[in-house]
């Protein structure tokens, strides 16, 4: 395997992936391109206890573009697109419209329209610059492709791209907790078709990690155990809800599912992130995963919307509590209907979902591939 | 104003709310039904800490009928629909389709298919009864309506519905927090176009609240001050975010706004939840609202989608710390584009908002209605 540095344009970084030694990437990038401008900021939520981003400058970000204007595809027959390379197998890049960047500008603690109060008893405006990273990840040239027609190879090659840059980012300053994620499908809300997915690097570790690190912190002061590994013992004792498995991973429907469609799966063993993967779990990992999602594509004939996130251990937090697992869902309900997150959901964070978990995973196990 | 109650076919209940003593409703409904069958019940997410609700018989609610067919329309004309009465002023009744029913079956507490483990290290499926109530509530028998262009009585009357219903659930026996919500707009999932709300009557404090709660009584520790009462003074101090006012309630931007479009609707007066209002505080909220629904809509020349949610503090517990507000928001990002939920958002918890609140606030103020 071979990776490749480069920068391109306006000074954002550019790696190639490639599966063999010798690869030779074009790296040269004659655009002219302004720097980046970005005015990220993080803003403190008082009630939730939550941090909220702020990133105007996104709005006029590549809204579906026609196939022969993808920024994804390679640079070929003189069109200049984001990956100067007439041709590259997985390439990841800073993105050019990111909710977090290590170069927003930094804020003043206290901001003109927050009046000083009691400091005791204050909940007026608290603002942060928005420092972090977000990184596109292409995980193929081929436009018209998805994860689901990789082979296992690419696969790897996928892993070892999320490996080095949560190593990457795990380095930076500010930066708390690293999260590769893909968002697939128009239906919700998908901006550019060329298959790709995202790596955000938080300046703080995400609510929905917090939360699941106190579960775990509870359990093990009550159990002396882990959390996150007793569900999977749990999960794979009941075998109901259980779609595939392997030697090294295992994924299932959850207990408790929200989506009518929701796929986790963990590694056999408990690491905190993808970096402490061992050379067989990284291996064993695109087999299963890519039979998940051709599951998932079988079961109405036709790709379905999905999100895909990986869950990683804060940076420097935590580590023993966390297990690195993935969550897939979709709001698919039935061949022509998606789940829209209404008011109990969106509102209140009451999940109501109108298929049961043992349901989806036998409807899933039963897809012929 | 009289109120009026029957049954509905099923044996599910129907209340009218009527302006005037001398309205007379007819109430029989000559439909041939069967009882509702839910079997709606609520799992137990060991890694969140929040109860799922599962509901499967909802997979065949009605979906966008066309407006001669629409089951929240008087009976007229010989056509049957939910309400017997060929006319009607606002109508609550409860929803055939529900996601939360006292008549659920109870289900035993350790199903077959949960494996017998320590009992201290209890992960697996964690099953109940889903006992609650959702309700319908028709603002207006005009099929083509909005709330926005109700009339300050019309919306004084739809106050007296919220009140008389959170009253009446709340006396109901496992409902722990009732939930008043308007979602609007087909592109956020509405199924139903005719102008109406719901009420959920939950058998849990939701997530949402519980957060809120507790950020609330960590703060009272703290500073002895109430979360909540402290956040709207420091808003109407720095004025920058407010939209609009009168003597009894103040809407604005938080500081913090998850979309694009979000404005949070407060008493002045600390009061736990809709029926602790005075005579003077519902009679103000009907114009103030408008006012706020109007410069949505005035945003683009159009109705915009959005969902309105009541926070009402829970039936029976810290109605100190709670502060009742409305929180009303709109995924409805520039003329031609709406924002979704992606990857960081449903997977991690972590907002990000294309649109300064600030600047929201002031497109809202700018708005001339």
């Amino acid at each position: 395997m071979k990776t490749t540095h480069a920068r391109l344009a306006d000074g954002r970084e550019i790696l190639y992936f490639d599966e063999t030694d010798d690869a030779v990437r074009v790296l040269d990038d004659p655009r002219d391109m302004p720097p980046v401008a970005t005015n990220a900021e993080v803003r403190y939520d008082a009630l939730l206890d939550e941090w909220v981003a702020v990133a105007s400058h996104r709005q006029t970000r590549t809204f579906l573009p026609q196939a022969q204007d993808c920024p994804l595809c390679p640079s070929r027959d003189g069109r200049r697109t984001e990956i100067p390379s007439p041709d590259y197998e997985v390439v990841v890049f800073e993105n050019r419209f990111p909710s977090f960047a290590m170069g927003a500008p930094a804020l003043p603690p206290r901001p003109a329209d927050t009046p000083g109060t009691d400091p005791d008893a204050d909940v007026g405006l608290r603002r942060r610059a928005g420092w972090g990273r977000c990184e596109v990840v292409c995980f193929t040239s081929d436009h018209d492709s998805a994860f689901a027609a990789l082979t296992p190879e690419r696969v790897r090659l996928v892993m070892e791209a999320w490996v080095a840059r949560t190593q990457a980012l795990s380095m930076l300053p500010h930066v708390m907790q690293v999260f590769p994620f893909e968002n697939r499908g128009e239906a919700i809300g998908v901006t550019l078709h060329h298959p790709h997915g995202q790596i955000y690097g938080y300046p703080f570790v995400t609510p929905r990690t917090r939360v699941m690190l106190e579960s775990a912190r509870r359990y093990r002061q009550r159990t002396f155990r882990n959390l996150f590994a007793d569900v999977v013992a749990a999960e794979r004792a009941a075998g109901i809800r259980v779609v595939a498995e392997n030697e090294h991973w295992t994924a299932f429907v959850p207990a408790a599912a929200r989506w009518p469609l929701e796929v986790h799966v963990y590694p056999r063993r408990q690491v905190p992130d993808l970096p402490a993967l061992d050379e067989a779990e990284r291996g064993a990992f695109g087999p299963l995963y890519l039979e998940v999602l051709r599951r998932l594509d079988g079961l109405y004939g036709r790709p379905v919307p999905y999100m895909s996130a990986w869950h990683q251990a804060p940076v420097r937090a935590d580590r023993d509590l966390a297990y690195l697992h993935l969550e897939l869902f979709s709001p698919q309900r039935a061949a022509d209907r998606l789940k829209h997150l209404a008011g109990s959901e969106a509102a209140m964070g009451v999940f109501i979902n109108d298929v049961h978990p043992e349901d989806a995973a036998a409807r899933l196990r039963e897809v012929i591939l």
